[in-house]
């Protein structure tokens, strides 16, 4: 019986005959030869049909193909040096699975509102392939740096009674037991509690934000990874964070260089970032910078998506802004022991126009302030929880979030967050 | 200075000083001789403070420790053959981060019902650790089965327009169009759309069941995994569950000895897993036996968990119950070729009385019956791109989900499987 193949490990058979399961791509003959551009999901291979080497209704049957028909093929793996993948199949037999007609999406272009509501199948294309898989590897390089790391994964709860940061911007629905419930929009006042239990750990999951935005960066869905570390203060907190990004950009680059050519991504400013040291800037120098380049921009201020370009652009490099005035940051955050309205936390800001990534901070640890920080805030008693991880156990600890599907954006250089994620969950789009 | 270890690799420091971060678990002590009990989150250590060969003040120091006290430890690594890690800790100084006063899970026995309101704390004691290390670990497991085996990672959406089984037991919310929204019970429908473009993938994340049910095995919130595959049938389905599972538990035995001793246990059960094959047994065939052994169970019922536990143990083994009768199975559920009114699709029970943890089965993939199915669901249009997965590329394909906490509180041979999680969603529980 012949193998089975797969095109991501074509290389393993080569100069032998195997059977491919996929689906014809797209295809351009002439009357003496076929090429048949096949995709079987771990990728795309070209098949070659000669009509002098084959039967007459094999090679009929080749150039009669539509796009998306379901078909295996089975014919001897060739070195090719041409081939983007570096072989080629030439073929002794096609069955047809199943025979597709009209395939919506063309070659020809397609308005985005189209495509979205045909996601279920543009999600086939090499270029939306390109970045699921490139999304793959993003998850995976993060996981392997906190496994090398210390780090445990836990999971946080996705409902939750409320949030410390208000409940307007977040869905609620109706629990089990009668009571309000809202989506997380972050799990990491959990995460602060596991770390006080495992030391380093780490969230990967779904969070969700009501608001009403229509950008190129905003989803009402979209994925965090959290991390929370105990003993860790502010300064190697950033350290930890520009590991971590610079160890997912190695491993998107070792093992995604298909995809990244499929998205015809520049990987110079990808490879710099690897190397390089990522600048660190106050909140007042970063101010002092746009104003310098002529911005009118008020001290005090959070920075929008034009200003934070400008300040990347400076550098050329991932950047981060740290002690930023205490009144525009979270309640929970350490104060500057040199200057109390200033907190010990920074944004990490992506090069080329992508903007803010990474968020975190050190938390505040003494009982006693976190306790007036609860008066200020007024919350009730659904956050005694947290104020009990300041009053038993108590240590210095410090943590940030991720954005996945900006960071993806990012490193597949692509204009809009919506095709980071296999189903998009926008302002007008709940379909499919 | 003294080098920072942590307790997990303090084997690489034997005979060197360290310093640990941490908390003092508990302690007992004599007039000359003082044990604590130390945490640092990746593990726990004896560290031992001699009278004799410390300052009076060290002493006095460490005998009046209280519980939970946030402290960092120098002191030497020592071999100690006693020590169920290999090693102990001989102190030379103790610094108090933060003293901790009435801690409130003490080594007494407490209520659940007290543990549940304090579970922010209690993840902090060796079993809860344990188990939400054996967690990861289990996460960890699968993940390398997966990317072992040509999987790729899809995240499919939380926010759903509805379900393909209705939404009586779905959280319903308002998304940010107005209209309706629901959390999913299941990512499937949308993993087969990702599987016809990248082939074999699978999704990690948190589903939601709003059932007023209050089992050991259901809470409201949980995790699931769901890989489906393009053409992959029905035998091979099963045999990639088996290989999974196996997988899964191999890497908990070689990860998790010590977590495992911590839970109290028995290794047998799960070492005979990973050598042997599972029985698989049709539907028909597990009615008869559980008729055979006494019980009055009528063909053409679901089983309940006195039944799953019967059959397992009949086995002593995970068992496949496979080709089970199409009217209490899902829509999208194969036909047996030999016997339309039976399905190609098994669950698997885990034994011990653990019962169902997948569910899975060949989908149907011709694009007339598929559109049969819906008209006798009566499905609106917020399907029709289901349905087109039949119409452009269809090929068979199967897939299955796996709970994920079910799956943990069997390896970990607990009762309930509201330990399996950080902070579980139960029936009368949205707090902590
Ligand atoms: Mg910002
Ligand atoms: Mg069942």
């Amino acid at each position: 019986m012949t193998v089975k193949a797969r095109i991501d490990r074509i290389g393993q058979y080569v100069d032998q005959e195997v059977v491919l399961e996929g689906w014809l791509w797209n295809k351009r003959s002439s009357g003496k030869i076929a090429f048949l551009n096949f995709r079987d999901g771990s990728g795309f291979i070209q098949c070659v049909v000669a009509k002098q080497d084959v039967p007459e209704e094999l090679f009929t049957l080749a150039k009669g193909l539509t796009q998306e028909s379901s078909i295996r093929i089975t014919g001897l793996v060739r070195r090719e040096e041409r081939s983007p993948i570096g072989y080629e199949i030439t073929v002794s037999d096609i069955e047809v699975v199943a025979r597709t007609e009209d395939y919506p999406i063309t070659p020809k272009e397609h308005g985005v509102d189209f495509l979205l509501d045909h996601r279920h199948l543009w999600i086939r294309s090499p270029r939306q392939r390109a970045i699921l898989k490139v999304r793959a590897e993003v998850i995976k390089g993060m996981r392997a740096f906190f496994d090398e790391n210390g780090f445990t994964q836990v999971d946080p709860p996705v409902l939750t009674p409320s949030s410390a940061e208000g409940t307007t911007n977040m869905f609620e629905t109706e629990y089990v037991n009668g009571e309000s419930a809202y989506l997380s929009q972050s799990g990491q006042l959990y995460m602060e509690a596991a770390a006080m239990a495992l030391g380093r750990v780490y969230s990967f999951g779904p969070t969700f934000r009501a608001e009403k935005s229509k950008t190129r960066k905003h989803m009402n869905e979209f994925w965090m990874i959290e991390p929370e570390m105990a003993y860790v203060e502010h300064q190697e907190n950033m350290q930890i964070q520009e590991a971590l990004v610079k160890y997912t950009i190695q491993h998107v680059l070792e093992h995604c260089q298909y995809e990244l050519k499929a998205l015809d991504r520049n990987l110079e400013p990808l490879e710099r970032i690897v190397k390089e040291k990522f600048p660190i800037i106050t909140y007042a120098e970063a101010v002092q910078i746009l104003q310098d380049k002529g911005h009118d921009f008020p001290y005090g201020e959070d920075f929008g998506a034009p200003h934070e370009t400008e300040l990347t652009n400076h550098f050329d490099l991932p950047v981060f802004v740290e002690k930023w005035p205490a009144n525009i940051k979270a309640f929970y955050m350490q104060p500057d022991p040199d200057n109390p309205d200033l907190i010990l936390g920074a944004d990490l800001l992506a090069p080329e126009g992508y903007g803010e990534i990474v968020g975190g901070s050190q938390r505040i640890h003494d009982y006693e302030l976190m306790k007036k920080r609860f008066e200020e805030e007024k919350f009730d008693d659904s956050y005694n929880w947290y104020l009990e991880l300041r009053q038993y156990g108590t240590v210095p600890h410090s943590g940030f979030g991720i954005g996945l599907e900006r960071t993806i954006a990012w490193i597949c250089g692509i204009d809009h967050i919506r095709e980071t994620i296999m189903i998009p969950r926008t302002l007008y789009r709940l379909y499919p």
